[in-house]
């Protein structure tokens, strides 16, 4: 294994998780495996970071269960940026835990910047990637996030009704201010690590997004929103399969386009 | 125009809004009409309503420029339990309230059910339906929705910020609680109208949604979930259209099925 990057700039780390078996996937077929147009979903992922120009450093967090599997495919990309395959946590928030808890160990500086991907995000764009580093420069925590064009309800199981009855609307936002969490969700390392230290002593706090770690527990810190895109789905169900599918041949093209103008030096 | 059904049971009523154009689709080929699997999307959720043992009465709130294609549409379907086609407002909720206006001009009675569906959701099921009008039984308001897999947040542009800078997360609602609404949404007659009256005196209200008038005018109201379908998509974008001719021959089966079922007197 290698050790961070040494060069000027702050390092600029993706972590990727791919540590998850989704409840609704076949477990013998884990989706971080599942081929898309020819190649498996957690290639799609690592390729995106590996290939972009902003990422100095990726680190994956990866269920024992696809362990070798995955080493392979690092192995036939020949992704130098690649510093390690770490195991994970038994929920989400355990596996950015031992992946924050590693940087630490390699000695990464308090203002690096941290991008966490959802390893089963194959298609997140270079233009997303760019404009994560971006941000950072202008808060120390960002998420990537689309418009809700659905309206969003708050429900909730009725008090003391039985379980299995209907939920309840309690609440109904303005659209115009829901928006759906994405990844990369992105900090600088000492603002995500005190975070997570602080809900370390809450224990009634099970966290399913990173963000909301920083916005529950450092209040003072601003958060800003990334311009996600539709294509950057979470493969999820079998039929998301089939639309990562239609979305694949257009990925393609666009990171083809990407890495031409990375090696004519631009962006 | 027929008048509305006069069986001993209460009208269950469905008004399909076609009425709006999406603004990110083609003005010159309105969504409604887009043909999935060879069938136009609004013959598609017509069909549902129609085909549904349950629905006594079927409302079309239609856009001018459509008009005649929709009317050729009903008249090629033989549908008999569309009772007229009127014209929409300028927003949604104009068009709920002019519908609204409509089926009180017809004299139809305050226990009624009205479920109010979108017209570019062509997959709504049977299960669906039948399960909006045994909620209504249940409580005087339901809507369908499913459980949100991604994370929602809730943000809005900075107090001060110029335009066009980034939106700023305010808070991050327990995923379990957040829902995406689809439709249909479900009222007893006289619940959604005297939602739509109160509402009506607030000119600062601009529902996009027909539930959120009754959770902010009749809070007293309880509101329940309906669980809708993965496949009751909106279709809001062209890359929407390749999803729902994968959905297509799964919702024309499920149909079927249905069909043979209610000739055989069964749901």
């Amino acid at each position: 294994m290698k050790t961070m990057s040494d060069s000027q700039q702050v390092p600029v780390v993706a972590i990727i998780l791919a540590a998850g078996f989704g409840m609704r996937f076949d477990p013998s077929d884990p989706k971080q495996l599942v081929s898309i147009a020819g190649k498996p979903v957690i290639e799609w992922s690592i390729e995106a970071f590996v290939d972009s120009p902003r990422i100095t450093d990726v680190l994956l967090v990866v269920n024992p269960k696809v362990y070798a599997a995955v080493e392979r495919i690092v192995d036939d990309m020949g992704a130098d940026k690649v510093r390690g395959l770490i195991p994970g946590g038994e929920t989400r928030a355990d596996s950015t835990r031992a992946a924050l808890g590693f940087l630490a160990q390699m000695g990464i500086p308090g203002d690096a910047k941290i991008l966490i991907h959802d390893g089963v995000r194959p298609f997140v764009t270079p233009r997303i990637i760019q404009d994560c580093d971006d941000a950072l420069n202008a808060s120390n925590a960002a998420t990537v996030a689309v418009p809700s064009t659905d309206t969003i309800l708050i429900a909730a199981p009725q008090d003391g009704a039985g379980a299995g009855s209907a939920p309840v609307v309690h609440a109904v936002p303005e659209r115009s201010t829901t928006w759906r969490a994405q990844t990369p969700q992105c900090f600088r390392f000492d603002t995500i690590r005190s975070a997570y230290e602080r809900a370390a002593s809450d224990e009634n706090f099970h966290p399913t997004d990173d963000t909301r770690v920083v916005v529950d527990y450092l209040p003072g810190e601003k958060v800003t929103v990334v311009q996600g895109s539709d294509d950057n789905i979470k493969i999820t169900t079998r039929a998301d399969v089939d639309v990562a599918e239609l979305i694949a041949p257009r990925a393609r093209r666009v990171r083809t386009v990407a890495r031409m103008r990375a090696a004519r030096g631009g962006e």
